[in-house]
């Protein structure tokens, strides 16, 4: 399969499509997902090109994981949930609804539910606050 | 919480405690999960000692991913999954049972349900038969 250079990701890493933003080095983003799992639900995109992992340069996947971790860190310090999901899928047998690479980290509380994936669009309002609150504990 | 070095990761890092092995390096470890969420289902540990993503080293997450990307590429040449489901649990909250950092590489077949999160064993001559397709693909 060819990427596809319309796909969501790929707008809003050219920033032809609006994001909420924690932050962005040369090789990654991390922003808010719109249609969050949990508070504080934040994506991480590799600025590469790629479908899944098995197309992901070895560069651009510790790019990932790095950025991955300093997200984690700061969900951790802002919002102090009980645990921290990190997920990527491959494929939508594995639940990968856009077609760039990305990693998922949802925080959780216990005794709360994760809301369905990609479902319900969350308000813009809430989305900037809990961003600032993660960007502030960066 | 202090890390407990008599965690079952530990104890099989140490060389304590059997495991079915798919590839090691000076900083990771690969290794079929006992208890399996699907066919295939591979767990990447660093050997740094750390319970979750936020006390890993920077180093240790690039290495661990770097196996990821490696593993994942293997399970896709040895079992053609649909798809690949890439997780890893920080806290008893989102599901971490072990408290060793442990990231899982889970196959998804279109219409096959993942069976329950360290629940049931598998038969051994089962994953050894896996680990040695996925260890064939390297």
């Amino acid at each position: 399969m060819a990427y596809d250079v319309n796909n969501i990701f790929a707008r809003i890493l050219r920033g032809e499509a609006p994001c909420v933003r924690i932050c962005e080095s040369d090789t990654t983003l991390a922003i808010m997902d719109l249609m969050p799992q949990a508070d504080g639900h934040v994506l991480v995109l590799p600025k590469e090109a790629a479908i899944e992992i098995y197309e992901l340069s070895p560069e651009a996947g510790a790019a990932c994981i790095r950025t991955v971790q300093q997200v984690a860190a700061a969900i951790r310090r802002a919002l102090a949930p009980d645990g921290l999901l990190v997920a990527q899928f491959n494929g939508a047998a594995a639940g990968q609804t856009v077609p760039h690479v990305h990693f998922h980290l949802i925080p959780r509380w216990a005794g709360h539910e994760l809301r369905p994936h990609a479902r319900e669009m969350a308000a813009t309002e809430k989305l900037e606050e809990l961003a600032g609150r993660i960007r502030g504990a960066l």
